[in-house]
Formats: structure tokens, sequence, C-alpha cells
């Protein structure tokens, strides 16, 4: 029921999903609203929380709410995993009340895949869900992170590091200079010091380390940045007939790019820490972006992240 | 002495904006190094802050080096303003040791102009002067963008947003949220409220607001997202002989808005709240930049910006 384009495309996504994937899938909602489920079941669920309702509030007292409901078929085994385009706030807090945390998780974390077209994306975390952080909720990010990436792209050994405002371990804020001090201690990762915001979108390093505010302040710059760019370089495709035909011939090398910046190829953010596999999806996402955060969440139930998100951290 | 391209690039610009501008410039670093200064004054200075040095150790120590001679120079009205390329801590306390601050002014901070291909570019404050910042300084922060917004780019009532992660006052830290109960309350300036990170390369704000850390990631961010996407572009100009044909037939339609983007066209980031002009421009600097720094100096001094700032934070 979440997301600027709920419930059609995600109902159209989630019986794709089960045409391409072959995954069985369970929409969670209200059944007028799904209209014909297809191949899908319904669990049904009469509330829905809104895209800008208080997350806690809209958790507590919507208790029939769709997103309490996928959270509880988590908790419950009826389902191996959730997907969701709403409210990011209310999703986690769904998820974390109805899933709870893994044992020795602080907070959980968003983790969000920046793509970087000619490599494996690199991930960003906490993309926002912890506006305020301590340097041991760093370190647990640190290492779910390294985990999630090892897990979801192959990487071995993922470069893991930390957001600051210069690569010497004297910049930044206190929060940063402690965490930089812990992570360089040694915590089963493989730490490479301080990164730059500038080294987010490139192939210097997989996983970026920050608290909620800072990551989704740099999330939301980078998103403005592309959509500013390419929209510059659309209207100077459109500038004249000449400008498109010149456009028509360069598309077969800019296609590649674009196809791999589209945010609904990514698949959607992962709640990093809650005991069970939570897929936040773009609140724009249309059906595609469903199938793929489906595949994200087929993969992540495949590969067993959550005992090794748990593993690493018993360590 | 201070920049990548020092100082052979800093001279040749110093010269040029004497001929291009009208502009008397004195040259201040070792003359042997500065060699034929053509037009300009030369002051002598034997020592030389490093790019990577300790911004504080550095101008303690070197009292004759480049840096401090030259915020002398303005403090002892030999020179209206100070331009510099390289370290920008070092140039930050050589302006704040040498020239002082305003009466009333809590701590400097680097305002950054964003360019907006086709409307007037976004400052951004605090681009990383100061990582931790209080409530208050970033009300004056918000003061001073506002008045250099106006002065620099005649915007009338510049729109001062105050960057978090979501435009309702509830989002954010406590410091985001202490600071914009204070903003709210009416310090003189025409706030819009909280923005995102994707509003900063748009034309919905005039004037971001932020602390030096944030500022500084999200400032990278962009930066490294914009000569990422710009360098995939430029490899599918390159991509084939009909790849490069097609791109010369869209030049003409591209060049203004590359144009706009190039850091070398912005003429720096200013330092606001020291008593005197101070212009921080790019490392890279070339001879080009250099000429617009001195531009913007320039139109700093003519525009009466320091006694602006003065009269905004005296009420």
């Amino acid at each position: 029921m979440g997301g600027d384009k709920a419930p059609d495309e995600i109902v159209a996504g989630a019986k794709q999903a089960v045409e391409e994937l072959g995954v069985p899938v369970v929409l969670v909602g209200q059944p007028e609203a799904i209209g014909d489920p297809g191949p899908c079941e319904v669990i049904a669920a009469s509330e829905v929380i809104a895209m800008d309702e208080d997350p806690g509030q809209g958790v507590r007292r919507k208790k029939d709410s769709s997103l309490v409901r996928a959270a509880e078929a988590v908790r419950d085994g009826k389902a191996s995993a959730m997907v969701g385009a709403g409210n990011t706030g209310a999703t986690m807090a769904s998820a974390l009340l109805r899933m709870g945390r893994i044992k020795g998780v602080n907070r959980p974390a968003i983790a969000t895949p920046i793509p970087v077209p000619g490599s494996t994306p690199t991930i960003l975390l906490d993309a926002g869900a912890n506006a305020e952080c301590t340097a041991q909720m760093l370190v647990q990010f640190a290492q779910m992170g390294s985990v999630f990436a090892a897990g979801r792209y192959g990487i071995d050994k993922p470069r893991v590091g930390l957001l600051s405002i210069g690569e010497e371990e004297t910049k930044g804020t206190p929060l940063v200079k402690e965490t930089h001090a812990l992570l360089a201690e040694g915590v089963g990762i493989n730490f490479i010091g301080n990164v730059e915001g500038r080294d987010i979108i490139s192939d210097r390093v997989d996983v970026v380390v920050t608290d909620g505010f800072t990551g989704n302040v740099a999330l939301k710059s980078m998103e403005g940045t592309l959509r500013f760019i390419v929209g510059k370089v659309f209207e100077a495709f459109l500038s004249s007939d000449e400008a498109k035909e010149a456009a028509n011939v360069l598309l077969p090398a800019l296609a590649p790019v674009a196809d791999e910046l589209e945010p609904d190829n990514t698949g959607g953010a992962m709640l990093l820490g809650v005991d069970g596999v939570c897929i936040i999806s773009h609140g724009s996402s249309s059906a595609r972006a469903i199938v793929n955060a489906v595949r994200v969440a087929r993969d992540s139930v495949d590969g067993d992240l959550v005992n090794r998100l748990r593993d690493s951290l018993s360590g």
C-alpha cells in the first residue's frame, strides 16, 4: 500500500516478480485496493500508514496496517522477507518492533547501494535511519556494511571507509575521530581510513560509513546533482532537430550508463540489523523497481544474510 | 605560493587580472619563485605553508609565510582583499588571526557558491571551516549568507534554507531542530524552513545553512557526482568516430552548461565573518580561476561587503 504509485505499480511488480523470478509473493494490504492479485497470495490489512505520517505513532496506532502486518508475516515465518516502497521511517519501525533486532545490534541502519557505472555499487550506510549516532553504532554499521557488500555483490574483503572531511585521522568531528580510532584497532573488517564525499561515487571504496544525518544529506545531494545534470544533458539533446539526431547516435554509448544509474534498477536499500530481511524501495518505485526489490530480497534470503550478520556481530 | 599550480598559474592570473580588470594586484611570496611580476607589486615572504601542513601550527610557526603576510597586508591597509588557492585551513587561520573577526561574529564560515546553470548560484555555508557548530553559529551563518547572496548576486530577500533530512521541523539532529526554532523566531532574513540535499543544486533556495562537516561532505559529494557523470558523458562522446561527430553537433547546446559548472569560473569561496575580504580559491586554480577570484574580491570590496555584514550582525 506504500509508495507514490501504490497499489497499482506495486501489485503489477509483484505479479511480474512471480512470473520472472518464480518467487512466491504475498501482497499485504486492502484486498479491494489490490484488486486481482493474480498468482499472489493476499494477507488482508485494513489500515495504511501514509507517506508523511509520523512513523512511531503510525506503527503504534495502526496495528492492522500493511507495514505492521508484513513485518509480522516475516516474524511468523509466513514470509521470508518484506519489501516496502512507503514511509521509510514506518517501514523501519515496523521491522524493528515486529522482527526485533539481531542480538548485539545497537540500532539498525539503512544501507543504500550507490550505483557506480562500470564497477560494483558503493554501499552507503546509514542513509537516514539514525540522525544521531555513537561511535559504537558506526563500528557496527561498518561491520554490517562489510557483510552486506560481500554477500550481495561478492566483493572479497570490501574496503570500508569512514566519511569525513579529509583523509587524515585528525579531520572531522569528535564522533568521526573516535570512530576512526575504534575501527583502526581492528574490528574484523578491511578498514581503509577516512574517505571524502567525492569518493562515494567512485571505485576507491566499497562501503562508506557515516551517521544517518550526513548519509542522507550526501545521498540526496548526489541524487539532486545527478538529476540536474541529466536534465541539462537532455535539454541539450532536444534543443534542435540536429541535436536530436546527434543524440540518437550517442544513445548506444550513453544508455548503459543511464541504465546503471536508474534508481529502479538498484532494487532499493536494505535495513541491516533487524532479525529478518527488509528492503526499502524508493517512494517512486515502478513495477520494475519492485521486481528488482523482490530479486534483492530473494538473494538476501538465499545468501543467508541475516545469519551472516549475526555471526559477524557476535565476535 | 599556494595551490597545485603555484606559483606559475597564480602569477599569470595576477598579471591577467591587472590587464583585464584594471585592478592593482600585489603578489605575496618568494620573489625568486615569482620571477617577473609584470605590472604587480611584490611583498616578499620567505616561507610557504604547504597544502597538507597543519593550519594552526603553520600559521603560528611561519610568521613570514605568504599567507600570514597577505593577511597582514589587508590588516595594514596595504591591500583591500586577499586571494589564496593554498591550504584552506591555513588561509582561514591567517585571516582570522591577522584581520580579526567582525564584532559580534562567533566563528567565520566558508561560503561556497554552487553553480546552478540557468539560475543564480546557491550559497552553501559552512562548507568546511567549522566541523562542529552551535545553533547560534548557524544563525549567524544564515545572516551572513543572506547578506552575501544579496550583495554578490543581487538577490532580493535571498531564500535561506536549513539543511536537514526532511522538510518538517521535527526532522534532523537536535542542532538542526534548535537552529530551526531560532531562525523561525525571525532573525532579519527570509527563512524558508528546512531544505534537503537535493535542493542545493536547484533554484528552490538561495542560501543553504549547515555545519562545516555536513556542508563539506555535501559539497564534495556533489563535486564527485558531477565529475563522474561528466566523465562518463565524455567517454560516450569519444566512443567512436560517429559519436565524436555527434558530440560536435551537441557542443553549442552543452558548452554553456559546462561553462557555468566549471569551478574555475565561480571565483572561489568567501570566508565570511573576518574583518576583511578573503577569497579561498580551489587548490587546482588556473590563471583563469585567479582572474575570477580577483574579480570577486574587487566586487566584494566595491560592494562594501564587510560593512554590510557588520551592520546585519549588530542588529
